[in-house]
């Protein structure tokens, strides 16, 4: 693919953002991409996540976006391949002997009104989203090309081995590490990369590590006691706000951990019906975190006992559900110089950080635990680019120059580890 | 005006149901019939209230609801007189020398959509609210056609004296009644009979006047703080959440009051934007109540002092809005023993209760309390009907024989009330 | 006795104030006078108490109390009866054919540092509290002396019946009024008397029978967690104090009630080591009261489920203990009208009021109560006193002039209503 | 001094543990013996203390421990210099040119009861705490003994420079440690060592310096309302309790910081008088801390925002004192490296730690602070030492042998430092 048709991929891509779950046209248009070359495998949809899956949206709302994929062009036997909204796919391909190297990239978009100001580039050079409320304001449309892009370059290489490119929907609902995760593919990869552009970091600047994924776990909780009158009755309510305000309370006040940063947070509210009437329901969602997957779990399950036991203290019931979750990772040294070596001799590299801090999270580090647990090694790379406003911004936009490099980088650091021996 | 032609009224405001501030199809109405009798004056919306008003809904909300009237088929010079949401009426008849008696009914509807099903009469009997979502839930289609009927009784009697009625929007919302006591058409009013239809009492059944009305006053409540991520910045919020959770725990523990009974409750929230993100914002709505005036501004002083500590504990401020209020009120003995005179002597009373206590919040209690403060006297008279689904839910109907049965008690009060010297 | 004889016994009694179950030197001052009497049965300490009590004091505490009441002069052989803080006495006398009637009087003091200024007649006239921290500061003094008084009124009086004089232990802790009720000798008293001085009467006023009082529970709560260092360990702390924190925060929020006023308060709390230490251990008192004995149980339901969730919101235990407790109850209008027809003619009296309404709480009411379920009448009894500091003030004291009144009146009373039949 | 010297020493010391403000046995015996020593100055109590300090006793319990003091032997002359509890002395000896070397040892005790039991060694031995109540169980007399211990081993060596030996008082309430800082003694420390014993290191380690000092402040918060009978007047108290109980809820819930760890904690709490009193005063103690001085204070000012907004939520006024503060620290490699030089060719030194985490605070940071603001050096040594009990139990001791290695060790490493040039 040249620098122009991988240019198109990304605009095309940019002008239909889906959100997780609904990656319908984006997966679609990936599969008709990788059907046109010489793959050794080729895995969609369904095949590449293991059952359990969270946030899945209703019926109704998948077929809306399967439908808009279809009036968008999607391909038809790909979109019908994608049912339940599992979407996703994964390359293959073998070339000799040598150990096995994947890359992963995210492919889901966020649920964010594009800015449509002249001084907004994919606005003003006509591929804003179509898709008028979502927006690819974090890069995956870049991501998505660059796994294309690393595909090309390494069937172009010297490569020896198999090389697994992961297409991965949901990661910013942290929804679908989890499940392609567990999808068996995994487990025979001996090293895997993960990359994501911007990051604050410049175009020019690679950073052959980052560290610092905070482990998540997201909930939602919905209390439901008993409505009543709050003026004739209100001993005959069980009052589901009362119970929602005592478990923020206390849910901000899970001790602190000694042996690392914890986090805490209640970022959704929404319940009652009326001033006079004793809310029956109250619904949160909120998120904690941990510097480790064991700090993770000890806020979650305080996080727990807290909203189990506010729900009591007004005689109401809760019921908890699992959002999405992410595990603490680390980059490991080995690949770190690895591409430290090859983004030194690369062209158009003008700076090289060997690690940097996230301090957010990632469901990429469900795919390098997989990979580390079984004794493998993983990077999550940073490609700079100069982007005009802030990830997750209605003006956020990449630098498009830095997309070849990122593939430059990532398919050089893949042959590279695909020389050496696990 | 007939019983047919009460029944085909009441009916057709029940189709037709507009909830405060949006009673144009209900006010054109009540004007369109009142323009047909011979009175000695008739004021239409904005020369019924007072300037000050709450709880008015923006003009694209008005116009489409105006919009609606129109569709419907009211009439379009009247509702050109209704601006800015300004509805209501009065009817103003002169008979002679005698005092001047009033009557108030108020004129309303309620966002709940109504039952479907084949045993409930409204919609068994083609007359459904038009409104999907809205519905004369507790029975001021009712009471707005008891005001006509009222009107041409007294017409057709030996009154001697003055009587206006009132038809009063914004009750459900507790937002009509203040600025129509604040109007100056009550000022000269010497007896004032408000009523309502229902209320557990069964068909026969009058109560001669009602008490136990508690004061209320309602309010919204907008923390704003400062939003950050949760992950990477915890530090950067001043979180709404929190200082929303701490005024509503600190809300209800208000201290009771030895003086009678107070009641308080935050009915509504709203707020935040995602899991990851310290929430910069949420809003609730809620109410205080008191047996007495001054026990609500008791819990009204209260409640805004936890709201804005609780806002300062957290970094945020916060704008507090009255939403709607109402005084207590008590019925005068005289015009109980008035009532209670007229219902033993008219057909089809079978039951007479003296008072009754309500445990609940009216604001009629602002006309009430106008007239009351200037030496009149007020009665709020209960006419029992027998209605399936209770009063604010989807199967909420009225016998539709009693509203000819209150017409009679009501005007044969007021017949009988004219007839004393104030 | 002679006027100057019960002077000199409440000027004693006056001298010697013992709190709930230490009431030895009282008692046994009691005993020794009743001895003195013509009585037809004596009962003394464990013979007038059911098993069951609460708030008994250690052993130690209750041996230094006995002990001091020794040193004081009290009778060696009565202390002796008055094993394990058994004290209290009831005296019995049997004129002839007639009914069973009742008084009740208290016998217990306060926690309180009696004033010892010029300007308070006990310290000025030579008879302030010997038992320093301790005080009658409440009137029971004055009581116990009406009781003996009331009975020597009665043997010299024309009564036919049985006279049952109840000296009742710990009625401010609430302690005493259920297993003196629970004691079987109230299972045969047809009419029961109650009194209280004082209570914001003036001298020469009569109250002819007092309501209002509201059922209360007392319990104590201590939350038991793990300690841990604040800084090292935070994380192993179970923490009491926000387990405890939460439990307030909750409890004053237990929601209103339509059926009557409720009332809640946390009263007393402890807890905690260091600064530095997650608290392991927090203790709080409070209570919970209603109109109603009903109303009195919700809260205290309420109030339990509370405490109990809030420990396990923050993973600690709990352990509630019941601490004192009273029914409601109310006067009966056959015997107000007794006390009112007997004060009429009672030289002295020179206000009568037929009610008032108490507002707090009293244990009197567990007797009444017994005596109302098994058909019996009962009244509580207010006699006026003009008393310079508040009841439960270092100052409080009683015009002594007003003891003898209320012997008048309470013997008038009992005698007149000795002459009816039940 | 011979060790059997210095051996009596520290158990006089410990059969005389004093607390904050109250070392006047052990200043004095500190005093006595330094008198006997060649120095060129010696300052005492006042002299060494800069004007403001917080946590000082009333007047009345400075005697009661100065009599003590006078009682167990201590020099009159000594204890009359220590006006207003100023406790604590500063040793300087120069030797010829060089740089100034400090030495910082603390010297108090704790309000803990000293075990009795046969196993514990100051028991059996008798020099169990002689002060009922107080006890050394931290170690500190051990580290008085090292203070002079230190100071006749660096009399005897080579060393060339000023040798200053601090013996601070007041460390266990972290409020003596900032007015030594400021006494303009520091200011020409060019290096300076402190010292801990055990915490949990066993007989023969050595750890170089400690890191990991969290900066704490502690604070001490009196809520004040107004008191109000429970049952009868409710409203007119103004809660102390709620306003407690919501400063509790909401200071564990300041929000955590991405840049290192904070803690916060209420450990003590006290108020209210009767369960059927509405509390008007409650009083907490607690504390702050952070990785850095810079979070503490982020923690600090947002609790007393919390305490404050707290109190205004049910009308109560709250005054917040400072008891007690330090900031954070680090040990400096240069003097770590000297340490360890030292301590691998010490006999008896069995095990060496470069460095450790301490996790919790100490104002031995207030002198390095003010060392390493004007340019000098600082570490914070340990010494291990088998100790049967944890710090801070009432089963604490010693290992005797390890306080003449902490001498040897300590000495040296102030030798070899004064041979460098600053």
């Amino acid at each position: 693919m040249t620098a122009t048709d991988l240019l198109d991929l990304r605009r095309d891509l940019h002008r239909h953002p889906e959100p997780a779950w609904r990656e319908f046209y984006t997966t679609a248009r990936i599969v008709e991409e990788l059907k046109r070359r010489d793959l050794d495998a080729l895995y969609v949809g369904p095949d590449v996540l293991a059952d359990d899956r969270v946030g899945v949206p209703d019926d109704d709302d998948l077929e809306t976006w399967r439908e808009r994929a279809r009036s968008a062009g999607a391909r038809a036997d790909i979109l019908d391949r994608l049912d339940g909204g599992r979407t996703g796919a994964l390359a293959v391909v073998e070339r000799g002997e040598g150990p096995t190297v994947g890359l992963r990239v995210d492919i889901d978009a966020l649920p964010i009104r594009e800015a449509d100001t002249a001084d907004h580039h994919p606005a003003a050079a006509g591929f804003r989203s179509e898709h008028e409320g979502y927006m690819h304001a974090c890069g995956h449309d870049a991501h998505t090309t660059m796994g294309i892009g690393v595909l090309d370059a390494v069937l172009d290489s010297e490569f020896a081995g198999t090389l697994k490119v992961f297409f991965q929907p949901g990661e910013e609902r942290i929804v679908g590490g989890e499940p392609m995760a567990d999808s068996g593919h995994l487990d025979d990869v001996d090293y895997l990369y993960a990359v994501h552009i911007g990051l604050d970091h410049p175009s020019g600047e690679v950073v052959a590590g980052i560290d610092g994924f905070l482990a998540v776990a997201q909930f939602g909780a919905e209390f439901r006691g008993a409505s009543s009158h709050a003026g004739a009755r209100p001993e005959a309510g069980d009052n589901a706000m009362q119970a929602a305000a005592t478990a923020i309370g206390n849910l901000y006040g899970i001790p602190r951990h000694s042996e690392g940063a914890t986090r805490v947070n209640v970022g959704v509210i929404e319940g009652g019906t009326a001033t006079n009437i004793v809310p029956g329901r109250v619904a949160i969602e909120g998120e904690v975190r941990g510097d480790t997957t064991d700090l993770m779990e000890y806020m979650d399950d305080s996080a727990r006992r807290v909203i189990e036991s506010a729900a009591e203290t007004h005689g109401c019931e809760v019921a908890v559900d699992n959002l999405g979750r992410a595990p603490s990772a680390r980059s490991d040294a080995e690949l770190r110089e690895v591409v430290a070596g090859v983004a030194r001799t690369t062209d158009g590299v003008t700076s090289l950080l060997g690690s940097d801090h996230l301090g957010g999270s990632e469901d990429a580090t469900y795919l390098m635990r997989r990979v580390q647990q079984r004794g493998g090694k993983a990077s999550y790379v940073g490609i700079g680019t100069d982007h005009p406003g802030g990830h997750h911004t209605p003006t956020f936009d990449v630098d498009e120059d830095t997309v070849g490099l990122g593939i430059e980088v990532l398919a050089g650091a893949i042959v590279e580890t695909a020389s050496r021996r696990p």
